[in-house]
C-alpha cells in the first residue's frame, strides 16, 4: 500500500486534493475500504500519486495528485468511490475537509 | 497542540504548504521541536492554519496554510525555524518533499 511512501513529483500545474479527516471510533470496514480506494484511485486516468498518514489520535491527511479537474471529477464519480464516500459520511468520519489546490512549486530532500 | 485538528477554511487564493516526510528512528528532540514550530508558525503574520498527522510507520504529512508567498518566505527564514530545518536534514528526516500549492476550492463535512 502506498500510504507509507512520499508521492513522486507532481509537477507545476498539477492538482493536489488534500483530504483531512477525523475518524469515528472502531474500524467497521474502514481500513479495507481505504486500502481499496487507494488501489482504485491508482487505476484512474490522470492519477499522479497519493500519500497518506493517520495518527493514533484519529486525525488523517491523504493528499492525492491529479493531472487536471476532469481527472478529479471522474474519480469523485467512480461507482465504488461513491459508495465509500456515502459510508464515510454515515459511519467513518466525524468530520472532514477537502481542499483542491494547484501545485506552484515543489522540492525535496533525501538524506 | 493543533496536530489533532482540521485547519479552518483557508479561502480561495490562500497557499498550502504540504510537507511530507519520513522520519529516522528515535526521537532525538524531534517531538519537542515539532510542537514548538507549530506554536511559532502560529505567531507569524499571514499564518492561516495547520494540520498534521504522522502514522506509526513514520510517514508524516503537515499542511500549513498561508496568506501569500511573502508569509511563507518569512516563516522559512525565521531563526528558530532555520535551526529546526538544519536539524531536520541532519538528524530527523530520511526524506521529505515540500509542495507549495494555491487553494482553488474547498468544502467540508461535519457529522
Amino acid at each position: 500500500m502506498s500510504s507509507h511512501r512520499i508521492a513522486p513529483a507532481a509537477g507545476r500545474g498539477a492538482l493536489a486534493v488534500i483530504f483531512t479527516s477525523l475518524r469515528t471510533a472502531g474500524d467497521g470496514g474502514y481500513a479495507q475500504t481505504a486500502e481499496e480506494m487507494v488501489r482504485l484511485a491508482g487505476e484512474q486516468d490522470g492519477f499522479l500519486g497519493v500519500e497518506s498518514a493517520r495518527d493514533p489520535a484519529g486525525l488523517g491527511i491523504t493528499v492525492s495528485y491529479w493531472r487536471d479537474e476532469a481527472a478529479i471529477k471522474a474519480w469523485k464519480a467512480q461507482a465504488d468511490h461513491l459508495a465509500a464516500q456515502a459510508a464515510g459520511k454515515a459511519r467513518w468520519y466525524r468530520a472532514y475537509r477537502v481542499r483542491i489546490c494547484r501545485v506552484e512549486r515543489e522540492y525535496g530532500f533525501e538524506g
